[in-house]
């Protein structure tokens, strides 16, 4: 029987009310046919409780202590699913990571999948078993202690499992009911997406529409599997939620399939640099090894040896960001005059495959912008994705203008 | 260096402090030289919680799911206490059952430990590790998947782990400080005993004395391990608590250990039975299929062929008692006149293993409850102790004189 893959996030599984609503929706899919493997997180709340437990007991925790305890959540609901389902009659059992196993990485809070062996299940599968209820989020590493994915890792197990199985598609259910051109809260025009690419998915992800999480999307991508976000909230229906799928499976689309934004920003300039050969070497080579995660970077035209340097990150990492910079410049790396700090940004960008093939696209965004009296600070682009950062009290007026713009509203 | 298990229970893990407080304890051991085996049981009213959401989702539950998640409290017990050791620089590290692993019998929610292999952990005290810290009450059967030991299992695993490792003994850590000569709620001379030997502790456990579970202290007598009672409330002290041990070890003793007492009796007479021989088994080989477990039988003389048959069970387990004494009837094996409950009865016993050379205890104690005005309905003997059934208003007087009458509040 073909496989399909559902995953239920902790807000679809927070009590046993929704735990039942849940198994409904894996019913109404054993009932068509499908073999599934359901994939659940902890009930909204344990993780955090958990995690809380051992950052009191031990700031700098050993993580495979933390492995050991945080893990246990998700043990609960795969157990209390199972249950559910044998009282619908439907066969379902449990399995925890190491049972599979999950083999993963001794990467311990943030393992990598490394193999998943079908045998266990298919067997069981073959025996009549309908449903294996899979522990989502963990693992075992190769010295059998128990591993997680760090944090959103059941979308990751999901994904994981789907292409393991060959699985038809990977359903993944959580609060929101699909993937927006845009976040609905800012912009009432906003539409929900049949369909988006993976590509674009990745973007929008990593611009902060935390709608799956990045590394499932990126796996889904290599092995192409189907991807579905749907709302466990919502009545089923089967044209439901927004399919993440390959290019080649977007027939038709607008140019810009979306607008995404971020807050968390900061832009951070070094003034009057001593610009040399190496120098955006001796500048970020430090800001890596302190763990900053520089995003955009621009650098100023170099007059008479000296140039500005200004580069984004995210706000918390701002004193991080300039501690290394002082010490680059103590030990005589790097010389500047002054290092200015902005956290009063935001970036807002217009994401879409069709972009590889449509010009005119950052003229237009620049333009519509340009229109509204909106100063662009920095701008980046990649093949899919233009961003710019500008002033954060303009994001809100920025998203909207760019939404009615490239006509979001109307489907491609 | 030698081995010592510890055992805490529930309430003195109850939250991050009471952790903290049984680490130290730890500590203290260690520093004293010992390797030492940590087995915990789930913060207090965790099982209760997890036992909860299983009952409500499945009130015939599988089993095995029952297992999975009921062992989930332990798991994080165990993670939190070896982070705790780590921040005092006690290396430490958890395991969960099927990491050792424990393994039992397929009996899921009831399962016996079968063998606990002690290569792991040994070669980890011999690479520098000091404690093991081992999720209690769980272990993992032959098909791999987790089972759990039934209440008071982590006792059990307490004193299998000593008997695997040749511990020097078993400290169960709880919320009372030792074994008393009888309940303090109900007799404000109880004392505390500071020895008492296996047989009487097994006597006492299965009379209500809930101190310890039976199934530990029969493993422990078994294989000769040195268990000790103690309260991880109270300050520490060497001489703290209860050495439960052989009768060898007991060098002078009371005739009586302890009286022990429970609530939870109820007499059931069969009234005018047919008497003939092996009319006895007619009546309780049927309440043994229906799971009655029945305490004490009397039957009386036999007149003109019909005679009264009178025996104690649980309260609880009357509805069932009585429904497979009238399916009997019904089926034509035994013939009765009337059955009749009697739910106002305690079972009182005297207990000591003095009394195997000591004449006249049973005589005693029928002395002095006929003293007090109370009179006896059922008498049952071992080698070790004497039980009668009361009326259940009597209790109290009837545990305070056989209290005085023995001279229990002074040491042996």
């Amino acid at each position: 029987m073909p496989v399909l893959v559902m995953k239920f996030g902790g807000t679809s599984v927070a009590t046993l009310d929704r735990i039942r609503r849940a198994a409904k929706r894996v019913g109404v899919e054993v009932a068509k046919g499908h073999d599934v493997i359901v994939i659940v997180s902890a009930m909204a709340g344990e993780t955090n409780k958990l995690v809380g437990y051992v950052d009191e007991t031990s700031p700098l925790y050993d993580a495979r202590e933390y492995d050991a305890v945080v893990s246990s959540g998700e043990n609960v609901t795969a157990g209390l699913m199972a249950l559910t389902l044998q009282e619908m009659d439907v066969p379902a059992r449990s399995w925890q990571g190491w049972q599979v196993p999950v083999q993963t990485t001794s990467a311990h809070a943030n393992a990598r999948i490394e193999a998943i062996p079908t045998d266990n299940i298919t067997r069981k599968f073959a025996e009549g078993m309908r449903v294996a209820v899979v522990a989502g989020f963990q693992g075992v590493s190769p010295e059998g202690r128990i591993t997680t994915l760090g944090r959103g890792g059941s979308d990751t197990t999901a994904v994981a499992f789907a292409a393991a199985f060959g699985a038809v598609r990977c359903d993944i259910y959580t609060d929101v009911d699909g993937v927006y051109t845009t976040d609905p809260r800012i912009c009432d025009k906003a539409r929900k997406l049949d369909r988006i690419a993976f590509e674009e998915m990745l973007e929008l992800a990593s611009l902060g529409a935390k709608v799956l999480q990045t590394r499932s999307v990126e796996l889904a991508m290599r092995y192409n599997v189907k991807l579905r976000v749907l709302s466990s909230f919502e009545e089923m229906d089967d044209a439901a939620g927004t399919l993440v799928v390959p290019e080649e499976d977007i027939v038709e689309s607008n140019v810009v399939a979306g607008v995404a934004h971020s807050r968390d920003e900061a832009k951070m300039t070094l003034v009057s640099v001593a610009d040399r050969p190496g120098i955006a070497a001796a500048i970020f080579g430090p800001l890596a090894d302190a763990g900053v995660t520089v995003d955009m970077i621009v650098q100023n035209i170099s007059e008479e040896g000296r140039t500005d340097m200004t580069f984004s990150c995210p706000v918390g990492q701002v004193a991080r960001a300039e501690k290394a910079m002082e010490e680059a410049k103590a030990r005589g790396e790097i010389n500047f005059h002054d290092i200015i700090a902005d956290t009063h940004v935001a970036k807002v960008s217009v994401v879409g495959i069709g972009m590889r093939s449509a010009a005119g696209v950052a003229a237009q965004m620049f333009r519509v912008l340009a229109q509204e009296g909106i100063n662009i600070q920095v701008i980046t682009t990649s093949e899919i994705k233009i961003s710019v950062l500008i002033e954060r009290k303009y994001m809100e007026l920025a998203v909207q203008a760019l939404h009615d713009a490239f006509e979001l509203e109307k489907a491609g």
